[in-house]
């Protein structure tokens, strides 16, 4: 992994590494925070999945997570949303191709050959993580939007990988909203038996592991009542007797001023779980 | 002044306004952030004062202020660093023209029919903040690079008029320093005589009032050695008896990670002064 980004914040570093993904088949951005406990011990994970449109940048420059993540000694693993490259597939929306690879691994042509990043973020990504930075096998995983659904899937599917969960305005039904159905047809195609491996509303039905699942939700958010549904999520926890915290919070929307004003309090969460 | 964006962010609103400035001649955005205690009294207000290159978004979406500005009950009120529009001189480097005003009251054609941000810092923004927000008339001012020098500027040229005054990483003797050269030979001519109007270094020598001044600059910002020179502020405040803290920060470079990390400190600083 090559450092191309190297930045001191509240006492730690915010790098940003470049490699190559074998899953992926290009070069691959992903941004890591140290904090300055790093330099003494051997810290807990916590990865980030951003959002549609997004880079490794987005969360690193507009969250605000590093103080809180220095407060709290955990790396933060924030990667890039897809596959990039001249070589990758891509289309005109900004919610299909680059920078909304949905966190799945595609099966249907020109997709299938770089959209892996399924298997990027749940084993590809933690192995390199794991054998590069001075961090411990303790993980948690959150994320926003495209990113939260990708947080709760990945956790949902890996029982006894992530100490904790948690997402801001997550897509937690994408095969019965238009930004899911779009992406999962492309990606997946048509079969909608083979999308529900990928949503969470699905999971929850049949999770064995019962990891609470912490959300929260502005109820001012632009995307609340056509892609988000918590709705949706809280019915099927409800009946699959799944813990679920989710939090309606009044006035906010689905901007980073929203998720600064409470990582804060996810990353205290995260900490309380990965460092008993 | 027209409210264009409207954002919670940690219990108070992310706000950006726009409005014709009478003495810029253009159109001009100026971020508000109102904090939770704004819905219930009169606060005080910190200006901060953007570097090269920004608009009145960089500071509020990278700096995490808000935080803060909740926190103490301040209200934070970011300008854009130029005059702005089609009919608004403009040239090709970063440094010079538009996003680059410095902060002073061109004499020189073409700057000198919009390029007046001296005045309009010092005198049109607040009159309109004052007139149109809940906010009493004490004031903070600080900035960052540029805007450090902008903030040290009209503290120093206005005894009485703000509480206190602090900077990023500032240009404190534009005079002596290629960034400011370039910019005061277009903006106000070959006269070095001119320029002393508008260097730190220079109205410390003068100062009636010995506002204190608070400065953070990082070690390893790529601009100390060249653009900076942190030490001829030091100099000059030690000649004249002119009370300085200024503390260099080891790791830290020019960016907005920087400022994130010690903003808190800033505006606890300026809330201390606000709010005796």
């Amino acid at each position: 992994m090559e450092r191309i980004e190297h930045r001191a914040c509240f006492g730690g570093w915010q790098d940003v590494y470049r490699h190559e993904s074998a899953v992926l088949g290009c070069t691959m951005d992903v941004a890591v925070y140290l904090p300055p406990q790093a330099e003494k011990e051997r810290l807990p994970v916590l990865y980030w999945l951003s959002g549609l449109t997004c880079t490794e940048q987005n969360f690193i420059t507009k969250a605000g997570a590093q103080r809180y993540a220095a407060e709290h000694g955990v790396v933060v693993v924030a990667p890039d949303t897809s596959p990039r490259g001249d070589g990758v597939a891509d289309a005109d929306g900004y919610d299909l191709g680059k920078g909304a690879g949905f966190y799945v691994n595609a099966t249907q042509a020109p997709w299938s050959s770089h959209y892996r990043m399924y298997d990027y973020i749940e084993s590809e990504l933690p192995a390199l993580v794991e054998a590069n930075f001075p961090v411990t096998d303790a993980r948690a995983i959150s994320g926003h939007s495209m990113g939260g659904h990708g947080a709760l899937v990945v956790a949902l599917k890996n029982p006894g990988r992530y100490r904790s969960v948690s997402a801001f305005s997550p897509i937690v039904a994408p095969s019965q909203v238009p930004w899911g159905e779009k992406a999962f047809t492309a990606y997946l195609g048509d079969d909608r038996e083979a999308w529900k491996q990928y949503d969470a509303v699905e999971l929850v039905k049949g999770a064995q592991e019962k990891l609470p699942l912490l959300i929260d939700q502005g109820d001012a958010d632009e995307f609340l009542h056509t892609q988000l549904k918590p709705q949706l999520l809280r019915e099927a926890c409800e009946a699959a007797g799944h813990p679920l915290t989710l939090r309606l919070q009044p006035g906010y929307d689905h901007s980073y001023y929203f998720i600064a004003s409470f990582i804060g309090e996810h990353i205290a969460h995260h900490a309380r779980a990965l460092k008993p």
